[in-house]
């Protein structure tokens, strides 16, 4: 079985299609109402954010999910505006988005997945985005999949898609797509932001939500940018079955990995496209006592401000990680704690070396930091969180989103 | 029974010395060796972080307290260095700082209490710190409230003293003063930063301990400048017993009242005083089916990125409150719950009210900023936080506080 990269995003998978349009949601004019569709009835699945404020499309869209038994024709998503906290108008709006895609492309509203982006509590244009949908509709084709990755960006600096075909041992083979946005209220509690995966394998939806739950948990769940879960935090995911390949149990691990490898690129484009972030951080945490240790310690120092500020000013101040490592709630004995910056061990065996702060520092120059942080539990537990680091920049974008 | 600030800080009440130097510990010069002195043997009690990876000094503090059963004649208090993740030579460093002081005041070192600030995993000049204290002692005077209350400081912008005087129906009193220092690593988990305070009241020290533990809870465990816990977070009570006044079973609530008043003043001066804070900002929680719920959810806003910076930049985007609260993990009913940018009702009966927006950000554009969020459940239960708006100077101050 190979891996490898294709062009394509969304539309790599047969049998996809995507637009996205300007329909005036957005203030800068910029694309914001996004369509993908499946030219045959897919299998669906999807996860969704676990807060509690959830928004109109969410409820939506797990209505059609539940109504269909995992089958739709389409996703529709619009940037520009979150539609939570708007009451039963905001819901009145989000089965409009699905009526008005279901007539478009022919098909009933309930094969119709809804998602929406931007500013929590103002009402959508119901006028602006059924025009949107119409357009986009008119557009649709396998070519489009960047303007669609565009049109769900919100402080995005850059679309995020990824594609790969998966060759199996057979000769046979099948493409995985996807397309995601990011950049703020990013943290790891099942689904965490907006992404639509695709693929031609023919999958059943309930071994395909199986399969999208097994995918996130090391990527788009081990990815924070601010510690924030939002309202409206969703991944679909479409199987067209045009390629003719089905995923059976001789198969399933090959798709789990080729889904995986879409869903990482697409994470680590979020972290590296955060709000104001310079540099990509990876946090390993080890000599846990358990697993949940170490994704609570790995989870507090990914949204530490203290670590976060220090690796943005390349600044060597590894005690921070173990001061966070303390306050985080994991078991942790100190005299056996090690905190590596990059290769560089920097304190055991309760003593630091701080000599070593300028090999520290020089690994901290660079966009990629790694830091490590064994709990000295013994335990060969470990985990691994992704993040950005914290700038003025990132101040900057969140003190005047809306203003 | 009255309550009537005064001035002279930790020295306010009677039977107590102070003084701050220059010992060459901080690189800009600034006095870094603070001692506080009660001329008799005094009730001493404290409260230490929760963080697991411990400094040296509140080891030493905590095995001084535990030999003497709560009595201490001196506090010495080092910035410029938390002597944390330290380890043996550490100790030997916080020992001989708690020796040092005894021999310059005349008691036994176990009647000493140590503390620490400043950078995490760097060993603490001995030589630099002992002559400092040699000073120090020299300079211990009733006068010198303000030197002892800036030495203590690293980033602040400026020191946080008061002081009060309680005069009993009786028409006899008794003074409690109080110093602190704050600006990063501020979270409320038990102790949270470091402080001093004092009183010329005699009372018991395990009553003295129950007293400040209750002052603490809605003022310095009620306030967070960036969800940090440090290695280091003390506060220190000492009581001179000078004034002759003693708490019993008829004093106990005005001595409470007295020291939450000077803990209140210090808490809040830490918030206002937070690393590049603008604003502060009182986040109310009601509505909450628990107490527990209420303060989780106030801190999980108090806490949040996006909220901070919303505040910073005056934008009324109160959807992001909604968002934090679903999030927090606190029973919440959307539909009940409830958002007031300070008087105005912005999100009621599960729909904004978006047109008011005017009025919210009027509210934000002052440096005293009021939230509230109901979480609907109808219980009685409420917390109130205290906090600050995140700024980009947060950034730069903490992307490079050691280089």
């Amino acid at each position: 079985m190979t891996i490898a990269f294709i062009d394509g995003g969304v539309t790599a998978p047969a049998g996809l299609r995507a637009a996205g349009v300007a329909a005036g949601i957005k203030k800068n004019g910029g694309l914001d109402v996004s369509l993908v569709e499946s030219t045959a009835l897919a299998s669906a699945a999807a996860v969704f954010t676990t807060n509690k404020a959830v928004a109109a499309p969410v409820l939506v869209s797990r209505e059609h999910l539940a109504a269909t038994h995992g089958r739709a024709r389409a996703v529709v998503i619009n940037s520009g505006c979150a539609n939570a906290c708007t009451g039963p108008q905001g819901m009145q709006t989000a089965r409009l988005m699905a009526a008005e895609t279901a007539r478009a492309v022919g098909c009933e509203a309930e094969e119709v997945l809804v998602a929406s982006t931007g500013v929590i509590g103002v009402q959508l244009d119901q006028r602006k985005v059924s025009a949107g949908i119409i357009e986009a509709a008119h557009q649709l084709s396998p070519g489009n999949n960047a303007q669609a990755a565009v049109a769900i960006m919100t402080t995005d600096p850059f679309p995020k898609e990824h594609a790969v075909r998966c060759t199996l041992d057979s000769g046979a083979s099948f493409a995985v797509g996807g397309m995601a946005k990011g950049s703020g209220m990013i943290e790891p509690n099942l689904a965490t932001m907006l992404a639509v995966v695709t693929t031609d394998a023919a999958i059943d939806s309930a071994v395909l939500r199986l399969a999208l739950v097994e995918a996130c948990e090391d990527t788009f769940n081990a990815i924070t940018v601010d510690g924030e879960c939002s309202t409206n935090d969703t991944v679909f995911a479409l199987a067209s079955g045009a390629s003719g390949v089905s995923i059976d149990q001789g198969t399933y691990a090959a798709f789990v990995e080729a889904l995986r490898e879409v869903c990482m690129e697409l994470a680590l484009g979020i972290v590296r496209g955060g709000e104001g972030a310079t540099k990509l951080v990876t946090v390993h945490v080890t000599g846990a006592a358990t697993y949940a240790d170490a994704k609570l310690c790995a989870r507090a120092i990914a949204n530490s401000l203290l670590v976060k500020t220090a690796i943005h000013g390349g600044d060597p101040n590894w005690g921070r990680l173990v001061a966070v490592a303390g306050r985080s709630g994991s078991a942790f004995d100190l005299m056996r704690a090690r905190v590596l910056v990059g290769e560089t061990v920097m304190f055991e065996g309760g003593r630091p070396f701080d000599e070593r702060a300028p090999l520290a520092a020089a690994h901290l120059a660079g966009t990629e930091v790694d830091v490590t942080v064994d709990l000295g539990m013994g335990g060969d537990h470990d985990a691994t969180m992704f993040t950005c680091d914290l700038t003025a920049d990132y101040v900057r974008i969140n003190a005047d989103y809306r203003t």
